[in-house]
């Protein structure tokens, strides 16, 4: 999409992974927009205003000043990629991006995402055990399915990537080190220079 | 999209929503297809056979002659109703769309469908009441969204309504009574009759 100048408005935290995949997107495709933080630890989701816009009191948030407000980090992050080349052309490639992305939001960030927040940001000791174990399969899969491949679908960067490396380039804050899921590793690395961002666990 | 006859083989239990929104959505379109019934219960989802289709160990999977294995229910759905109405042609409904089909795996699903499976399937009595409390508040946000629209997005049926519809129409089956939720209660039938299925909650 195109998009003038204050169109949109991202409302996140920028320690969440799902947040930083809005400014990724916004920032690859050149897409303008003012950033407003929001606190999440001082339930900053929790207000009034913040509910209006989001009644499930989750970040990101993101306002456009045509149609309104859109929540769910994937969603947002299909939106401004529609027509662009993080979304593949090839309509079962599509899909599996898809696929991807919903498992991403099923399995991944439940799993590594919440052990990140709990171990590095709650200072949690009696961490759930069963948390540790879906979050090693979650990386032993990804892992798998990189051995031989170098993006999540086919043969470049899609809005799988961006998805999947959030809250994986943030493993080592969950206490879960890169170096036992190689392939993820590198792969980590890849999209970070891909996107042009900072290696976070370097 | 179009298939010929033998061209789709879906994999999935149906005693899970998730896999009966891939039914729904093919009959709907009139796609043909072949069932392939997978237990979950009888730990069929851990053969080396399946594990080979979606190492993730989920139904529904979507094996298309021509492409391959496709998992994830909304990934699948996507895929099978491209081009159709069950897909919003403006931009803004389209995300929306898939904002309410990333919040319902997000949401909706991890606590609907897990308090159906454990008192229903399971007939566990120790339930944890955070499931009760999450399971209550994903139909108070539906309830309020749906007091003054028939659909989720825009005016017609989408692919909202019925990833939606999956598992709130067993929501009985979790001891959650819609009664209290007059609009969903309202909202099920209306789907239901719109993709010509019974009214399972009566």
């Amino acid at each position: 999409m195109s998009l003038d100048n204050a169109a949109l408005t991202i409302h996140g935290d920028s320690i969440s992974g799902n947040c930083l995949k809005v400014k990724f997107v916004a920032n690859r495709l050149g897409l303008p927009y003012d950033w407003v933080e929001i606190d999440v630890m001082k339930d900053q989701t929790r207000t009034l205003e913040f509910l209006a816009m989001n009644p499930a009191g989750q970040v990101p948030v993101a306002m456009f000043a045509a149609n309104g407000p859109l929540a769910q980090s994937n969603a947002i992050i299909l939106h401004l990629a529609e027509g662009s080349d993080l979304i593949p052309q090839d309509a079962f490639e599509r899909a599996l991006m898809y696929q991807w992305m919903f498992w991403e939001q099923y399995n991944h960030e439940p799993s590594v995402a919440v052990l990140r927040f709990h171990r590095h940001y709650l200072k949690k000791t009696d961490i759930d055990p069963a948390l540790v174990t879906k979050s090693e399969a979650a990386l032993t899969l990804m892992n798998n399915h990189l051995a031989r491949r170098s993006y999540f679908v086919g043969s470049r960067l899609s809005l799988a990537d961006v998805a999947l490396v959030a809250y994986t380039r943030f493993a080592h804050q969950a206490e879960l080190d890169l170096a036992n899921w190689p392939h993820v590793q590198d792969w980590v690395r890849r999209i970070e220079d891909d996107l042009n961002i900072e290696h976070a666990g370097e």
